[in-house]
């Protein structure tokens, strides 16, 4: 039997795929109602130590949409650690104050640190270019909601596929649904070899690809990155990539793509999508970010112990 | 018949006469509580790029003393606008977090910007030098309840009226009320030539001075603003006219004044009143400070639609 | 009759001993739930000009889980402050916000400065090297419940002793209870001498050392604080120092010491506890901290006139 129950939510990797379909459900309920007073004696920390919008605006509206209160603070500017206290005291004195841990950190590793000292549940907000476990469970759902089914699509990755954390995790997650996937990227950008073997021992069936030219139409979602300048050596390089990998309405008119193809793109975005996107049935990616909010608190009940 | 529900409050020039009253007659109502949880579904997001103290705890206060929620932050480096993202796409994603938005941004022109973009009220919380309509709304409340009423009164507007946002909005809405006002500032911190114009074809009865002497007498309310140092070219330009515009209980004595003379401050000053003033009955600017909370409330429930 | 209704609470010194008792009977009351809505009506102004988690954070919490509000902010950049306004006129408009204020500011003097200035009550959490009572209350309540009783016990304080200010604050409030008090400090950092003269004045037994070899086993508590480097003119003898006074698990092994020795401190630590303390039995710092909790919803609960 799935139970969440005062786990830590750390990597997605610690879910196997019923544990993702119970957050997928619950999150569709969540979205039934605006507002319950089910956590309305839970506190939640949320400590961000790093900036950041979405995901901790969307984590303490969903936290107080259950009911329930937030403390914490967005900037490690204004703490203890800036007196030079350690994050394993930090969390353990915080842990006193609240009911749940909500931890953004800038280095890898850190929410495992933090899950191993407390006895409280931690959820991991990101830790630095690790892993981000909510973001996952929403590009999921968003896609589950969009295409009415995770189970038998195709899907292309695009953009930054070395660095970009959330995509590692997609596919991964993404496995368990027999998804095909194309894995489109610059030279220098491509998913990392590991990743893609451990794909392919999972059966999945992948490719990887330098533009869209040729498999758009095969897409029912693109997954879209935005590809940093700092990532390459020569900016003249990065002006050639650019162009290729950048997303606009004209483009997709030009290329042989699904009717219903849906873009998503975990934001923030600088310029790699371009704005003509937006107001197409293609775009998402707005969805997408709000769907944080029922995926959260759906977390959020579960691991509380509200949900059974 | 006057309705603010799901309205933006962009602009004190969007609201009539009748609207002007609607939200200082709720406001009055307002005060007879401390706590009511009409609004304990409803989720406000404030959003200050830039620093405020008073219209920031005032609108979180308003929000929870109607039983509201609060989600946000009050410093944009914490946010995405960091890495490189756009307002528009900030206030899009940001309207799935929440049923209102307070914003408060340096840019001119933001707030109806984000008000385009989304489908959820926005509330003007100042944008640049431009606009800022609750702090009229609370100027306005604050006058009517230390006069008694609006109609027929004398005001006189002193110090920086050609950069202070708060002395143009207050000029317009007070044109509503038949009100005879005195511009009294340095020559080169003069009322603009198109605002005085605009009053003169509204009817209004307007004079422009550079003391008080001669006019104080007719003044049944002093809006004093503080002059900034950095408009003067030349420092003892600014020495020369610091004196004649600061404020102090020694010079309303010398000068004729009536006994029921109001005088008003948006706040915060830095030494253009002194602080003999604070106490003397003239004195109302910290009960205008504090009236923004009965205004917000009012402002909220209208616009949320809780009040018909 | 005791009551703290409506009372600022500025210093420990403004209490006497049924007072204090007063407050940690309540605390202890406290501890039996997790969530009331005693407060739900009022606001807490959380106001901190300085970096803190522990007491901001316990504080928010302590309010929320009485079922009351928060604003306030954690950083003076972001509020009128860096506007020039004086501290005054800020607490003065907040006061109009709020029922109650939690001041932390790098001034000694400011609490009581924002008590005089306004109508409701302004809690100290620490003003400048100078109070913080509210630590000062929960340093004793840690010592009651984990020893039983505060009668009658043998202490040592450990460090600086010189700047720290909670170690002035718990011995002057541990007079009132017949403890035996052990000095322990370099030659450079010893208890001042009218802070000895005044606990002598009052028949406090106390001694000042140097190390804790000889005196060890007398110890029922030892209160450690952190010597900073910046105290010392010749890093050598910060060196030397060092060393002597970093208590770590070895270190106790080798001493004679009593079997239900407790050893406090205020946190945050640096490096003056060694990790390996932690999880021995003698380590009460981190319930010392969370004790910041039930002890401010005592002090607040009893200031707002919730409890008679």
């Amino acid at each position: 039997m799935v139970s969440f129950k005062q786990r830590d939510i750390i990597s997605i990797r610690h879910f196997n795929k019923e544990e993702l379909l119970y957050i997928l459900d619950l999150a569709k309920e969540m979205e039934r109602t605006t507002y319950t007073d089910t956590l309305k004696d839970k506190i939640l920390a949320s400590l961000f130590f790093e900036p950041s919008t979405r995901t901790r605006l969307s984590f303490e509206s969903a936290m107080q949409r259950l009911g329930g209160m937030v403390i914490g603070f967005a900037d490690s500017g204004i703490t203890s650690v800036a007196k030079g206290e350690s994050l394993r005291d930090s969390v353990k004195i915080i842990e006193g104050y609240c009911d749940i841990i909500v931890l953004r950190h800038y280095l890898e590793g850190s929410a495992q640190l933090a899950a191993d000292v407390v006895n409280i549940p931690v959820i991991n907000a990101g830790d630095g270019a690790n892993q981000h476990p909510t973001q996952t469970f929403l590009d999921l759902y968003t896609i589950q909601k969009t295409k009415g089914a995770l189970e038998g699509l195709t899907i292309g990755f695009l953009g930054d596929l070395k660095y970009g954390r959330t995509v590692h995790s997609l596919a991964y997650a993404l496995a368990y649904f027999g998804t095909e996937m194309f894995f489109i990227s610059p030279p220098g950008l491509r998913m990392p070899r590991d990743s893609i073997d451990e794909l392919k021992d999972r059966k999945v069936k992948c490719y990887e690809n330098e533009s869209l030219s040729g498999i758009s139409k095969k897409l029912d979602v693109i997954y879209c990155t935005r590809i940093q300048k700092e990532r390459f050596a020569d900016p003249v390089e990065f002006e050639k990539v650019r162009g290729v990998y950048r997303l606009s309405k004209a483009m997709l008119e030009e290329l042989e793509i699904k009717k219903d193809l849906k873009i998503l793109h975990p934001l923030p975005r600088v310029d790699e999508m371009d704005e003509s996107l937006d107001k197409t049935n293609y775009a998402v990616y707005f969805h997408q970010a709000r769907n944080g909010v029922p995926v959260r608190k759906a977390i959020l009940s579960a691991v509380l112990g509200v949900i059974e």
